[in-house]
């Protein structure tokens, strides 16, 4: 079993509590298109058959809409579908034993786990913290990788980064780029800096819908990548029907919701400046810019009394909010947690909570 | 991309034909439980929260149902639920590398697929066909396997098989055997010959809802084992919440509508009973015994002018009826097809289209 944000389920089990707790653990839209119950409802009549095994409407549906925002030519050819983001890393390395994987840490758990797993060598590629937060002066340390996963925005500290120069020697080197843009959408700058905007062919860029369509209980995600051959490998090797019919036709039923996506563009715009500012006011934290849904905290060193752990512990039971305890990522350590953002009436009781904990900490220290 | 029955959309694109086909290919119960519509409807408000990752209840439910059934004294640790039976073959598969892995063949090919893709090594064990059908007389063939799969009732045939024998000779030898029962629950005689009587624990008891239950469109399917160990390490390599929130609702909404399940049972006596009847009056074809929902015909030698790719061809363009053509089976040739066990007016139409093709080829021949 690995561990994530995001399982409420289990911290109410753990705390025995009952009532609902407010997530910001989970890195999700807290709100998702109208029209979801309806189709919801018209899937039920296609549940006694199975998922189209090809996927071709969903596939069909996501090349226009890639094609539309971004101007690329995508056709369902260069397209394989999954159960979440998640399906799609483990499945890419499951393309080959024995090759050397890199991954850019600190990031996301499940790329080392979905390495190890595959049977593959996994190689841990570090960025340093600088003062403004982690820097990609990685590409000397890409020497003889057969792949490499980088998440755009970084999951933990939410940061969309220029890869230009990564694309350029994984090409030179002949490395496989592996882009998890699962969070890209909820970023102004997406259509400057996605990885669909290279020409390097080996690259797999992987996206998520039901994150930015607040909807992380219907699982789907999908790669994209201009080389399809990779993509005909996926399918080849690929368990069947994993997307199931609701998944299926609710995806296809959102994606050209324009509007929907202009709005959540713009909630998580003002609602990122908000808390940023208002983090950016307590002191005895720092806090990492972020161009995404979340955000990553570092409590200064001076604060003895309390770690990240602790600090999830008290707005739990203190608070009923739920954070992200970041130590378990890799480069990362108990003085770090992460943040989704949420709504404003939420983030305010976030704010508030915080403040209020670090403050008290502050005076027991002194 | 793996080939089954059930791709309806496939041969649907392939023969450019638009209205809808009568699917005897997917071996699925034709009706499914009339509360679906309404937990598919509650299910939407839990749709901004990842599913349990660690799918307390529906394991909690499981294993009341399976104890409450089968008199069995299982727990939630006995149980690793999945996105189909699928999911789970192939994890089963990923708990070793290099192991030996029997097949019972002829059987469904995911077994085979998810050993090779696993990097295992596959090992084919051929049932003989006799008279009455295929014989389990494999007892001398398994030597130095690590694992066994079986599935019981087979699938292609449908036959339940009483696995005593083999069930004593894995435990002498130590083979861990993968018994795949996602079709038992519509045999008359599941409780007498169900793998979960054992007392051997290294046993993994594959099940399906959603055949059964008419669900294909939702996936999902769940391992019992006796031994927990087994069931934690399937979890320690599982791809998180593969089973997404419509399913998990849905499938704790209907395990306990046991008059659905009588009446699911009492409909396939009638129609199976009806199908082989009718089935073994027609000249030209043998007819297998099964006990399940679906059943496997072989067209005969003196049948000059017909293979099952070209039955299956005449039944879709000249009926609207898809069959599966069964020589894709590892055992089987192009004599075989497989059909399902449907309602009344549709098992009359198959058996009217076979009579009247078999009886045109006869005359052809002479």
């Amino acid at each position: 079993m690995s561990f994530h944000g995001a399982d409420l389920e289990m911290i109410k089990r753990k705390y025995k509590i009952e009532k609902n707790l407010m997530d910001f653990s989970s890195n999700i839209n807290p709100y998702f298109p109208e029209n979801v119950e309806k189709i919801s409802l018209e899937s039920v009549k296609y549940l006694n058959d199975y998922p189209d095994i090809e996927y071709e409407s969903i596939r069909n549906k996501i090349s226009k809409h890639i094609n539309y925002i971004y101007g690329c030519n995508l056709s369902k050819k260069n397209i394989c579908v999954g159960n979440g983001a998640t399906e799609l890393i483990f499945l890419i390395t499951r393309l080959e034993k024995k090759s050397r994987i890199g991954v850019v840490n600190p990031t996301f758990s499940e790329y080392e786990r979905a390495v190890k797993i595959s049977g593959n060598i996994y190689v841990d590629i570090k960025m340093n913290e600088g003062n403004s937060g982690f820097e990609l002066d990685i590409c000397e340390k890409i020497d003889d990788l057969d792949y490499l996963f980088i998440c755009n925005p970084n999951n933990p500290d939410g940061k969309l980064r220029d890869i230009t120069n990564i694309v350029k020697i994984c090409e030179e080197k002949g490395t496989k780029l592996i882009v998890d843009e699962t969070f890209i959408e909820f970023c102004e700058e997406d259509k400057k800096y996605t990885a669909l905007n290279y020409d390097y062919k080996d690259i797999f860029v992987i996206r998520a819908v039901t994150k930015f369509y607040g909807l992380p209980g219907v699982r789907f995600g999908y790669v994209l990548s201009k080389n399809e051959r990779y993509i005909q490998r996926m399918w080849d090797i690929k368990e069947p029907w994993s997307v199931n019919t609701f998944a299926e036709k609710i995806v296809c039923g959102i994606l050209d919701d324009y509007n929907f996506a202009k709005n959540t563009k713009e909630f998580y715009f003002k609602e990122r400046n908000y808390l940023l500012n208002n983090l950016h006011n307590i002191n005895g934290i720092k806090v990492f810019d972020t161009d995404s849904a979340f955000l990553l905290l570092r409590l200064d060193d001076t604060l003895k009394n309390i770690n990240s752990k602790k600090l999830k512990k008290i707005m739990i039971l203190k608070y009923g909010i739920v954070i992200r305890d970041a130590s378990s990522f890799d480069g990362l350590n108990d003085r770090y947690v992460r943040i989704a953002i949420k709504k404003r009436k939420d983030n305010k009781a976030l704010i508030c909570a915080i403040s209020e904990i670090i403050n008290g900490t502050m005076k027991e220290d002194t």
